[in-house]
C-alpha cells in the first residue's frame, strides 16, 4: 500500500503514457512526482508542462503533482529528488522512441535509455527504493517465434534497430539485477567488501507495451509528437486535419487478411490503467514479473484507416509504398497472463482508439501548443 | 600511420592485458596514452602505475608513456583528455571481468563496462576520433553452436553472466554506431537537427579473446589480480607458491577428453601483438570487423595442470569438485580470419604459456606489490 506522505515518481510522466498514467495514478489516490527532461513534450505557460496541468484539470479537486524537469543522464540531481522526497515506487517511462532515429543516432539512444535508466537504478539502491515499473516494448520479440506472443517467447533475437535493443537491454539488466539478490545471500567467500545490509529485495514489474494509441476520452491530453509522428494512427490524424498530405502505407504484400501489416492496438487509456495494476502487485512483494500489455486483437493498417475514417467522417488519402525494413507481418499478444495476475484487461476496442485519438487531434490540432 | 604527434588511448592500460599491449605499441613506435582507474591495479611509488613502470624498463630508450588516472564514468575529465592531447586510435580495454562478481555486482558491471563505453564513444564522436579496438570475449557466444567457434556464430544467447551481457551489449552499441553512418547518409526528412559534417567514418574492429594466461617472457609483467583470482592459471600458479591451498578443478564428467573444460589458453604476448596487427588493420580504413584471438587448440583443465607442473617443477594439489553454473565443456576457436585478415597468428604453445605465466608468479608472489 502506498503510504500517505510518499510518491510515486513516474519518469518521462509528462509524456504520452506517462500523462495518462499519472492520470490514473492521481485518481487512485496515490501521490506523484514527475521527473521529465522535456525532450518531447510541451512546456506550457505555467509551473508543469501543459499536459500535467490538464491532467490536474482533468483530475479536479485539490491534487497536486511535483514536477521537476531533469534528464535522468544528470545522476547527481536524480540524486538530490531522492533526497528531498520520500519515494516507494518508481515507473520508468523516460525514454527516447523513435525508430527511425534511433538507427541514425544509435548512441543517443543508448545514452538516455540505458545510462538513464542505470542512474536511476543506482540511486534507488542507494535509497533503497525496491519497487519498480519498467516501459518495456513488443519490439524485444524480435520477428516473434509464434503468434499471439506469450511472455515466454525468447526475447533478444532479430530485434530490428537500436531503439528495440535498449529496452532488450534494459530488460537484461533488470533481470540481472533481480537475480544477484539470490546471489548476495549466498554464504560465499567475496573478493570485495560486502554488506549484507545493502542486499535489496526487489519487486520489478516489465510491462511490454504492445501499440498504444487513442487519448483520454475528454480529448484533453493525448500523444503530441514534436516533428512527424513516427506512427500509423498520429501520422494519419494529422492527414485527417490536414497537416500532412497523405498516409504512407509500408506495405501490402504481408501474408495477412488484407496484405499490411497487422499490430496488436490498445487504448492508452487501458496501458494508464495496466501501471496502476501493475503497482498494485508490487504491493504483494511480487519479484520480477513480465506481463504483455495489448488487447490480443490484431488490427491491419487498412482496419486502423476504416476505424479512423469513420470517427473522423472523411476519407484519408494514402499510398501503397514499398514494405520498411526490419518490419514484421504480425504483431499481436496474448494477454492473458497480465488478466489472470494483474487482474487487469484492455476493454476499449479499436473504434473507441480512433474516435478517441481523433477527437484529440480534432480539438488540438497543434498539439500542447496554443 | 600513425602521424608522430598523435596519440594512441589504451583505456585499462594499467592492467594485464592493457600492460602487454602497451609494450608491443611502444616497440611499434607509437606514442601512448593510457588512463586506468586503477581498481585492479597497483600504483607503485613512482608517478606511473608499477606495471607501466616495468613496460618502460623493459622497452628500454627514451621512451614516454602518458598516464592520467581516470574513471571512464568521468565523462567531464575523458574529454578534458581529449582536448589536451590528439588522439587518433582508441584501444577500449578498461572493464570489469570478475564473471563471480558480475553475478554479485550486475549494476556495477553495467555500468562500468557500458557507461564507461558510451562515454568514451561519445567523446570521441565529439573530437572526430574515428578509430577504435574493443576487448570483447568469447563469452559472447554463449552456448557455442559448433566448434570451433568462427565469428559469424550467432552472438548474445544463453549468455552466462552479466559480465557477459556487458560484452555482448557494447558489441551491438558498436554495431548500431557503425550502421548509423550509412543511414545518415541517406538523404530522407529528418524530425531533428542534422549537420552531415558530424557523420563520422568509423573504424571499429572487435577483438574476441579467449582464454589469455601467461606473461612477458622477462617475468617482468603479468597479471596481478588483487585478491582471489578468478581463472585457473593464476591461481593454480598461487597454489604453486603456496599462497593458495589447493586448486579446485570444476567438473570431471563434461564430454571432452578427459572430462575437464576445454579451452581455447592464448599467450597474452601473442594478443597483445593482435592489437598492433589490429591497429594496422584500422589505418586501412577497415570498417567493421570482428576476430577472435586464439591459437585453435583445446586444452583441457589436466592439461593445463599437467603443463603448469613441468613449469614450476612440482606437482599441484587439486580436488575435483561440481561442476559451476554456466560452464560450458569446450570452448575453442578458429583463428584463421585474423590470420587471413590481420596476418597475425599466436605462435606461442602451452608449455611457453605455462612458463611464462610461472616465471612471473615465482619473481613476483605479491604481483606488482613490492
Amino acid at each position: 500500500m502506498a503510504d500517505s506522505t510518499s510518491y510515486v515518481l513516474v519518469t518521462g510522466g509528462a509524456g504520452y503514457i506517462g500523462s495518462h498514467t499519472v492520470l490514473e495514478l492521481l485518481k487512485e489516490g496515490y501521490n506523484i512526482l514527475v521527473v521529465d527532461n522535456m525532450s518531447n513534450s510541451t512546456k506550457g505557460t505555467k509551473d508543469l508542462p501543459e499536459s500535467l496541468h490538464r491532467v490536474l484539470q482533468l483530475v479536479g479537486g485539490n491534487k497536486k503533482i511535483l514536477f521537476y524537469e531533469l534528464d535522468l543522464l544528470d545522476e547527481e540531481a536524480l540524486r538530490n529528488i531522492f533526497k528531498k522526497h520520500k519515494i516507494q515506487y518508481v515507473i520508468h517511462c523516460a525514454a527516447k522512441k523513435a525508430v527511425g532515429e534511433s538507427m541514425e543516432q544509435p548512441l543517443l539512444y543508448y545514452r538516455i535509455n540505458i545510462m538513464g535508466t542505470l542512474n536511476l537504478l543506482h540511486v534507488m539502491e542507494e535509497f533503497k527504493v525496491n519497487n519498480f515499473i519498467f516501459s518495456s516494448s513488443t519490439t524485444v520479440y524480435g520477428a516473434p517465434e509464434k503468434l499471439p506472443m506469450e511472455e515466454t517467447q525468447p526475447v533478444g533475437r532479430s530485434i530490428a534497430n537500436p531503439y528495440g535493443r535498449t529496452k532488450y537491454t534494459v530488460e537484461m539488466i533488470l533481470k540481472d539485477i533481480f537475480a544477484s539478490t539470490e546471489h548476495l545471500k549466498r554464504d560465499y567467500p567475496r573478493t570485495w567488501p560486502f554488506d549484507k545490509n545493502q542486499i535489496i529485495d526487489w519487486n520489478m514489474v516489465i510491462l511490454r507495451y504492445f501499440n498504444p494509441i487513442g487519448a483520454h476520452e475528454s480529448g484533453q491530453i493525448g500523444e503530441n509528437p514534436l516533428g512527424p509522428p513516427n506512427c500509423l494512427v498520429p501520422y494519419a490524424t494529422q492527414v485527417a486535419i490536414g497537416k500532412r498530405d497523405e498516409l504512407k502505407v509500408f506495405g501490402d504484400d504481408y501474408e495477412t487478411h488484407d496484405g499490411t501489416g497487422v499490430r496488436d492496438y490498445i487504448h492508452v487509456v487501458d496501458l494508464a490503467v495496466g501501471h496502476v495494476a501493475a503497482l498494485k502487485k508490487l504491493d504483494e512483494k511480487c519479484g520480477f514479473k513480465v506481463y504483455n500489455l495489448g488487447t490480443g486483437n490484431g488490427y491491419s493498417v487498412l482496419d486502423v484507416i476504416k476505424s479512423l475514417e469513420k470517427a473522423c467522417g472523411k476519407k484519408l488519402k494514402y499510398s501503397i509504398v514499398g514494405r520498411r525494413s526490419g518490419d514484421i507481418a504480425a504483431a499481436y499478444c496474448d494477454p492473458g497472463l497480465a488478466e489472470r495476475e494483474l487482474g487487469w484487461k484492455a476493454v476499449r476496442d479499436l473504434d473507441k482508439m480512433c474516435e478517441d485519438h481523433w477527437r484529440w487531434q480534432a480539438q488540438n490540432p497543434n498539439g500542447y501548443e496554443v
